[in-house]
């Protein structure tokens, strides 16, 4: 099905060229899970001593596959680990089978590689209600063994995609104090075709070594500035799943304090976030949406994601219209505080509106222009306080509903 | 503009046959506040003795117009009243010259009808941010005046259409005790077009003796029930305003306790919020969602609109497709109590989904055929409680996307 779907405008020129990461092998195979003629099914082999971190789904209708894996998160291990994703079907409202396929996937991996299996870390993502065929999978995993390979990171990215229309993929390097560490970090989001859903799946690694907890709440802080603050449809996956894996390999040693360590991370994070929005279904323009001057940083969010969830303003972007009447209405829907007589408004440079009513100097071509770009900054000043925040969407055109009403499985 | 958009497919046969309520008499006119060759100014005069109850949009953003009304709402007075709506330009983010506007046209129609200003509500709906040409509407009040005749309700209906397809108005008679009464109500919203803002108005009259004070408890509480239970697209107005009047003509004194009419006024209300969910930007189908066994009635509410506002469940009903999985994705986001494997969803009649994964006799063919029906009936049940919530609203369709995006002031 995705064949059918166009790439995005937005699309990178080409996948990064990602450093290996010591301390990581991938491998990925054809298992026939749905798809027919492409590799579905993606493993990636941890070293000895990796500590892994997770942020998942907070719906309460989370796969089993999401569950499975937040149970063995917080559990340390000196052990090996493994993440196994397959492609096609998302093992979502399955019931007991579900969890049944899970452990089956997992226990498998494990055997195979001689893991314990509460390091084996799953994700699933496709159609959902329908059982997952995990005999597919784990009929595969003496090829995948053999084939894991260090430098097979962008094929790991095209495994796990579903009718996402470009591969995910973000780096970084750090030169630190005990030497040099790597990130490269993969995702898939967030195309969807009925009866999938959209999921989001993100996988880092790096060859820095830092302590389970230190890498969760690193992890967990970093989530809320980044992939916690892009929307594209407001609508929540039930399996979305961001997992990052540390080999130590470097001997490099990352604690809360390295803040060049997490300023890098962030970067990739943050990359990988706008990938995803930049292949938001039918997307034609990427935004930005820069709140100030709320009365709290949660306001200034509640703001943000009015704006950035708004069908009226979304729908206006796609046609290039400057339609700032609509960004005043969805402040005043938002229930963050809110003083009419104080916004300001501004498109790219242009001040828009100030004072309750429009900018005497504005002119509607000012707008109009800003609104031809492929990326489209909307700033809005509360007047009220110091609360910030940024988000990131992309608009809402023919292609969003042909995506999701007009392709039929 | 408006005759750009077709009809509504969705839009009911012929407008209904109002009764004429004593005490209420309409004119309208053409005064070129923004469209040319139509009527867009619509004056109700309300006879002395008459209570106004008033509902209005929770926006932070709140037009001029509302913020006279909500002022004005809560006075008692024994004179007469009226209430004054132009179409074209909703005087909304215009500024303290919104409020000087709002002023110019209450106070011209309390001098041409002999009223205490008090007692002049005004409505103002269509582009925002432009100021309103005031003037136009004050010269035309003697001719309004000349013009006002209690049989004009259908031409009140039309003057207050923006993008509209077809004008709404809705009847109830209820015998009581002391005689019959009449409940007569018009109402518009919500198609909507660049730059323009989806506003949606309500008049309701009757000519029942009601107190202020039990006329404004009345109209909130069934509001929380009819208006309040319709979304289209999640974005709400800076100027959606409700008004009941009640001129005591008929002589019948109604009360908190007068349960027949309560039912029926709640009657009308609905009648008149389906209507405008059947005119929603695009809309080709009209959804109930029905929410039983939940914690509570604002989790069942919550769960509701969270199905209801989905835009993957929107494009979903628009191609028709039986996508039940993106039922349990909104229940999962919605933030509401919630057990996975306790949920039951039917379309229709048909058993879809039931402990925690697809019914073992539902074939994709019966949820596909409730689909093409024009009206869908999604039923879900949380096995929690006793909390229960109907919303209703409409499919997402490229029409929606047209009208938003496309179409170009």
């Amino acid at each position: 099905m995705a064949g059918k779907i166009p790439t995005s405008p937005l699309a990178p020129a080409a996948f990064p060229d990602l450093p290996v990461i010591e301390g990581v092998r991938f491998a990925t195979i054809e298992a026939g899970v749905r798809y027919k003629g492409r590799r579905d099914v993606m493993l990636a082999e941890l070293a000895p001593g990796s500590t892994v971190a997770g942020v998942f789904t907070r719906s309460k209708t989370r796969a089993a596959p999401v569950l499975d894996c937040q149970e063995k998160i917080g559990l340390d291990s000196a052990g090996g680990a493994a993440i196994v994703v397959n492609s096609g079907n998302a093992n979502a409202f399955t019931g007991r089978n579900g969890t049944e396929a899970t452990r089956a996937v997992t226990s498998a991996t494990a055997a195979a590689l001689g893991l314990d299996e509460t390091r084996v870390f799953s994700s699933s993502t496709g159609v959902i209600g329908e059982p997952l065929p995990h005999d597919r999978v784990t009929a595969k995993l003496g090829d995948l063994k053999a084939a894991l390979d260090p430098a097979k990171i962008e094929e790991a990215a095209r495994a796990i995609m579903t009718t996402d229309t470009f591969p995910k993929g973000a780096k970084a390097e750090v030169v630190m104090e005990g030497g040099r560490v790597k990130i490269a970090g993969i995702a898939k989001g967030s195309g969807m075709i009925a009866p999938d859903m959209a999921t989001m799946l993100v996988y880092i690694f790096t060859d820095a070594q830092i302590e389970r907890s230190v890498l969760q709440d690193m992890l967990g802080a970093l989530t809320d500035v980044t992939f916690n603050c892009i929307t594209v449809d407001s609508d929540t996956s039930t399996s979305d799943t961001l997992l990052m894996a540390a080999t130590g390999a470097s001997g490099v040693v990352v604690t809360e304090e390295s803040t060049g360590f997490i300023e890098a991370l962030r970067g990739v994070m943050l990359d990988l976030a706008h990938q995803v929005v930049k292949d938001g279904e039918g997307a034609t323009k990427f935004v930005e949406i820069h709140v100030t001057g709320a009365a709290s940083d949660a306001d200034a969010r509640t703001h943000a994601m009015a704006i950035a969830n708004s069908p009226l303003i979304k729908t206006a972007i796609a046609g290039e219209d400057p339609n700032w009447g609509r960004v005043v209405m969805a402040i005043g829907k938002s229930g963050a505080d809110a003083d009419r007589d104080l916004l300001t408004i501004r498109f790219g440079d242009v001040l828009v509106a100030e004072n309750g009513w429009v900018s005497p100097d504005y002119r509607e071509e000012q707008g109009a222009a800003v609104m031809k770009r492929q990326e489209i900054p909307i700033s809005v000043d509360l007047g009220l306080g110091g609360g910030t925040a940024t988000v990131w969407t992309c608009d809402l055109t023919h292609g969003y509903i042909s995506i999701n009403a007009d392709y039929r499985s």
